[in-house]
């Protein structure tokens, strides 16, 4: 390995990345490679932004890349091809889209199709509904920054549908993926630098997401740990404990819940939401429910928003914003940008402030907004795409449901790692245990051990996963995340490639 | 007027928006219209945000779609309809999308249409290549976070050919319009609070993206005035004494041109690049060179690569950003959320580090990058789409020419109305003298001049432009910005309600 990932503490610093950049020859050039001095350096740059790490698409990304460059360009592995296992990105991995959503998208595109009879009237009437939304009937003018009115209409009417109690439309706020809305609403609670910093609590492990957003505003990270011996479940006594260390030094703002979890593919209970809810009346806490894997369940799902409603005042007051996306689900379109924040209960001053804040990112991508429409509004029994729509939907989903039992169950049958049951996302975190040597080596090595195992599994068997450390994990143990998106047999082939490489990998170093 | 919009400093501050929408019933409601206690409420929240005008979407637009609904429901007004010259909206305005750009982009929503008849061999081949180059062969898809490397290629030999410098696909990033790109690059110079502020050197008039973004990033606004008397141009001495003044109370970092100016719509000399170029190299200043209307050019065009280029070193050496959208043009193409950023001769750490920053982010829409593709890689004299493509374009391009030629030059024929000539863009930015008894009647409804002028425009008229305190102006004068992007009747139509109107305002206030 090289001295270049001699950072045991993270794996997409500022030091490892540059470095590993310029070994790899794949650092952008400047223009001229000249000795002309900058004046914007690392030395004067935005800290928080050196601060950022996003492991999702770190130095093992780079490096996969890299090795499917080398295996296409004739060198030999010892492996037919790079398995990319690190992100929830499913048209990549050969997930199909749904042929409904793309038929929207086409019309309202290109609105001569609309004439075409090679498309269905159901198809035509949601793509003359969206052009009608849009000002000059076309997708290329500007919407409001929170979106087309009649999307933010049909949103709302699908949560209601969903939870049995009304949404409204002026509450739904469009965004160009889920990610955009959470870091426009963590925004609202940033300080320019007065005072004590806010504070954000968010499960351990975590989605980077909420760890890169929370350095880049310069907000403290509020750790709370899930309970990996009871299925990643939420320990009311854990939150206690955080808010209380963390309340000595930072002034915490909001709690953040992931569900279904993400690295974790838990689900949380009802009982778990409800402790949740309750905790962020009592701290007085905004909640983010990051619920962009409400579709990819395999057991059972309670959305917060429903939740709330049930336990009614003063539960159904709190602050919250509940964040759905295109980019997952059955249909895994993470490249149109689609996504909303369903925003409640906020202050009438700070909604107009949020209005207001995004006003001048100017709009949301229009299309991403039809996709948007194109899932909560799919096609109804009675519709003639009804039939294709389920079929593929329920097929994807199924399909999906036999990946995350195959994946958990596969890696419980390897000695030396642990796996609970993936019951929604798309991901699976098992446990790893390393033994001393390994440990040992990686030191030697200057990496992380879960780092040092990642990247020999990379160089091994060509499957790109995440280390744990990217995530968040207690302190002394060892995970990596692993997408269960291949397709099925591609599940199959990656999982005898892992279990072969990790018991030559433990026999290596015990 | 309504005492609501006694704020004569802004028109879209924290107040007179809040108080705005609730008279006027759009404030988005919460769920729940309770007495709960808010815990983030204005007074906790980020100031920034309440610091960020944007008035391209301020109070005056609002209005205009409440007036718009009125005269849908039947409500009398003095006029038939409302004209939306607030914003560069161009197909909201009735400008036709490019036929071959939407031809491309529906192949690559729905590939079925591969197949079709319908489309020209020239477009089916762009659509492959896009295709090609998404992981996966979808659009569903996450590409890289700079975008798909294709593109860049192709922004890179457009960029190439147009200046006859080679361009490096490494340096182009592509974004969700051109704002996105411009708040990354600015991002990099924020501060978390330490220190002396990063100030930000903006023309005065600018286009509100800039001042809105600074408050945001908590950095100061530098600005310089640009000399209407000499058609907006710039001012080597202007830039001195603007950066003097400021250095005495922050640090300068950058500077920012846009170039065909907004809301002025001059292009600026090779002279004036040329010493914007001196004075960045001179001030160590990193250079943002806003060049997103730089197909909406009625006389000459110098683009500041090309020129620094054209300098030689050390001055095509200095740090800089150019930036370009799909949402202007002849394309306007705002809806879909294409740019790039060509940054060039970044310290190579910070280039790391700027591409970590907008990893997390994942990637701008693939659908908005294909349409940058389609911009840069048009049909080619011999290719099938060619001969309807260059009539499409050149008729927007010329009737955007005759447009500002009749805006100007009507502006002009009014007492009391003086405008520059409109070289570029798509804005006029004429200067209005208003009598003493009108700015009395401002000061007495508690707004600003040029708020009060543009309030009785539209509600006279059903007008909406943008006051010029929404751009800065210099102190004491009044202008409001008014696009040209109405259809040509339309345009006569508003410059006669216009000139109409200003003759009673003058005669009521003299």
């Amino acid at each position: 390995m090289d001295e270049i990932f001699k950072s045991a503490k993270c794996l997409f610093c500022e030091i490892c990345l540059i470095h590993f950049q310029k070994r790899t020859g794949i650092l952008a050039s400047a223009r001229k490679m000249s000795t002309q001095q900058h004046n914007l350096v690392l030395g004067n740059m935005n800290p928080c932004i050196k601060k950022m790490e996003y492991a999702v698409r770190g130095p093992l990304v780079i490096r996969a890349t890299q090795i499917e460059k080398e295996i296409a360009a004739g060198v030999k592995k010892p492996f037919p091809n790079v398995i990319k296992a690190n992100i929830g990105d499913a048209h990549a991995m050969g997930n199909k889209p749904i042929t409904f959503i793309r038929q929207v998208l086409a019309l309202i595109t290109h609105p001569p199709l609309l004439e075409s009879k090679d498309f269905p009237e159901d198809v035509k009437q949601r793509a003359r509904d969206i052009l009608h939304g849009c000002k000059g009937s076309s997708v290329g003018s500007y919407s409001d920054s929170a979106g087309i009115e009649i999307i933010r209409r049909h949103v709302a009417d699908y949560i209601s549908e969903r939870d049995g109690f009304p949404a409204s439309w002026e509450n739904i706020m469009l965004c160009a993926g889920a990610s955009e809305g959470i870091r426009a609403c963590l925004k609202l609670m940033t300080s320019p630098g007065e005072g004590r910093r806010p504070g954000v609590m968010i499960p351990i492990p975590q989605y980077p997401l909420y760890s890169a957003s929370l350095a880049e505003y310069n907000m403290e990270q509020v750790g709370y740990y899930l309970d990996e011996e009871r299925g990643w479940a939420l320990d009311p006594a854990e939150l206690e404990r955080s808010i209380k260390e963390a309340r000595a030094h930072c002034d915490v703002r909001a709690i953040v819940i992931i569900n279904p979890g993400n690295p974790t593919g838990q689900v949380l209970t009802k009982q778990n939401i409800i402790d949740i809810v309750k905790f962020a009346h009592k701290e007085k806490l905004f909640l983010f429910a990051d619920e962009v894997y409400q579709h990819n369940v395999y057991v059972f799902f309670h959305n917060s928003a429903k939740v709330t409603n049930e336990m009614g005042a003063p539960f159904n007051e709190i602050e919250m914003a509940s964040f759905m996306t295109c980019s997952k689900g059955y249909m895994g379109e993470c490249g149109i940008r689609g996504g909303y924040a369903e925003v409640l209960n906020l202050d009438a001053g700070v909604m107009a402030m949020y209005q207001k804040s995004i006003s001048a990112k100017l709009c949301p991508t229009v299309i991403g907004q039809a996709c948007m429409d194109a899932v909560v509004n799919p096609p109804k029994p009675d519709e003639p795409s009804y039939e294709s729509w389920n079929c593929e939907v329920q097929g994807t989903l199924a399909s999906l449901k036999r990946r995350a039992e195959l994946v958990a169950n596969t890696l419980n049958s390897i000695d030396g790692i642990q796996c609970n049951t993936v019951q929604g996302a798309m991901y699976a975190f098992p446990q790893v245990t390393l033994p001393p040597a390994a440990i040992a080596a990686a030191a030697e090595a200057g990496q992380a051990p879960d780092v040092f195992y990642a990247f020999n599994l990379l160089e091994s068997t060509g499957i790109c996963v995440v280390p744990g450390s990217g995530f968040g994990q207690r302190p002394g143990t060892f995970h990596f995340r692993t997408t269960i998106l291949p397709q099925e047999e591609m599940t199959k082939d990656m999982l005898g490639r892992l279990k072969e490489f990790h018991i030559n990998f433990i026999k290596q170093y015990s």
